[in-house]
């Protein structure tokens, strides 16, 4: 299954993709779940026996949001392909690094990322995002992988001048409309096998990063095991899991996006998740 | 005005501190405000009215819960007062070291502060916390203070361990339990000055750390323009505003909190946030 949250005409509401249409699944279990969120809490049950009833629109005519707009947790996980390590000059660690995302900072499939107007240093970070299906605590590796609801694309947009005032990341990780999510989550079942799937990032059609799912440090199962230590994971919390080699702050000279780009982040079999780049408004 | 999140027989609501009493406002203005939270997004209008319909419940039969136990956001600012900054060997910078915390991580006045099974390392950090009134994006130091809807205070309770896996703080500021918030906040008209106000921690009736509101690095008007610069800061966002020098890691030997423990964070004037240690159940 494909599952999204999108506007159609000023109403929110979320549901299932399918070929060139979105299902309005959302709409026929309104009584039941308030949004995505509570659906994955709710395992999507009754999600399938509600596609025959769900309107149908072109995928052409709706406003994508982020597919889960308000997580309980947006964990982030730093320095996680050996690539992207090594330019950065960071030294190998026993355990994934975690910064945070606070909700607002999101945006969804073809909005733009938004440039503030306090700096110019905006960089793209392609990444896998986990979406959490079941929660828990003290998760362990080997049960972990059942605690996944689905998987997405999500670009970590940094404001590299920000995320460096200090050794903590937050205030650059943290810019409204600059966290890309979407377009939608895939089911495990549906994407299958992770390890060979690969990972690009396009700015203007051009790849600036390019792995394979399979060459992250700390894998999901891990991630999942460490993030479950430190907190209670809840239904629809997203482990964004890390970038590879490639992010513009580490060329010469840097490379920033900017006003006019279009940047993609694309996961293999998954999606392609696309935004423009645009000015704040002054 | 002194407010609070409470739970009365299992019944969460909130209202009024007054002498011995609390008054149960949440009731009487369910209809108005769902919360806390809410009732702060609304300015409190109403609140002082209600006062005269509320029930009054003893606060010997309460349990205390986080001021507010729902915030869109908690943002923790590190490293705000010279003396701590001296003991951790941190070089000076311009700008405040940010953090945050998720909301699952706190606790009320009287409950808890939960050693997790994974780590001894528990240690104190007396803090006080900023809640947020009005909010807003690229908030001026001179405005700052126009939205302010109260103080509080805050035990940063942090697992030194765990925050030191790699140069991120995160994992060490979310364990479950470790953030103790409470028992009330205070609205600004009722606290009046801030500087020369003490804040002071105590583990098991000794002083470990002490200093004046004054001493911050970066004091309250400056953290809500800098944080305002990065983020949205919406009306129930808590800023838990920098620990002085004292903690427990820093000593030699190190002192760390451990169950049968008693830890208390006093902001003259404003409250005494009262919190037993306990170790996690198995």
């Amino acid at each position: 299954m494909k599952l999204a949250t999108v506007a159609i005409e000023g109403r929110t509401t979320w549901g299932l993709v399918e070929g060139d249409n979105f299902l309005d699944v959302g709409a026929v279990l309104a009584s039941r779940y308030a949004d995505l969120r509570a659906a994955i809490a709710g395992n999507l049950a009754g999600v399938a026996d509600a596609k025959s009833k769900a309107t149908a629109t072109p995928l052409a005519g709706l406003t994508w949001l982020p597919v889960v707009p308000n997580p309980d947790k947006i964990i982030c996980v730093g320095l996680n392909y050996e690539t992207h390590r090594k330019e950065t000059g960071r030294a190998e660690v026993e355990h994934p690094t975690i910064f945070s995302r606070y909700s607002n900072s999101q945006t969804g499939h073809l909005k733009p990322i938004i440039r503030p107007r306090v700096s110019t240093d905006l960089d793209f970070e392609g990444e896998l995002a986990v979406i959490i299906g079941k929660g828990g605590r003290y998760i362990s590796r080997s049960e972990a992988m059942g605690h996944v609801a689905g998987y997405s694309c999500y670009n970590d947009g940094s404001i590299r001048d920000f995320q460096r005032h200090t050794h903590q990341f937050t205030p650059g990780k943290n810019f409204p409309d600059t966290g890309a999510f979407g377009p939608w989550m895939m089911t495990p079942d549906e994407l299958g096998g992770l390890g060979e799937l690969k990972l690009t990032t396009r700015l203007n059609g051009q790849i600036v990063q390019e792995a394979q799912i399979k060459h992250m440090i700390f894998d999901i199962p891990r991630q999942i095991e460490y993030c479950s230590t430190f907190t209670r994971l809840e239904p629809g919390d997203v482990i964004v899991s890390g970038t590879p080699g490639g992010v513009g702050a580490r060329r010469t000279p840097p490379l920033w996006m900017k006003p006019g780009d279009i940047v993609e982040v694309e996961v293999e079999k998954l999606a392609i998740l696309r935004n423009p780049v645009v000015d704040e408004a002054p």
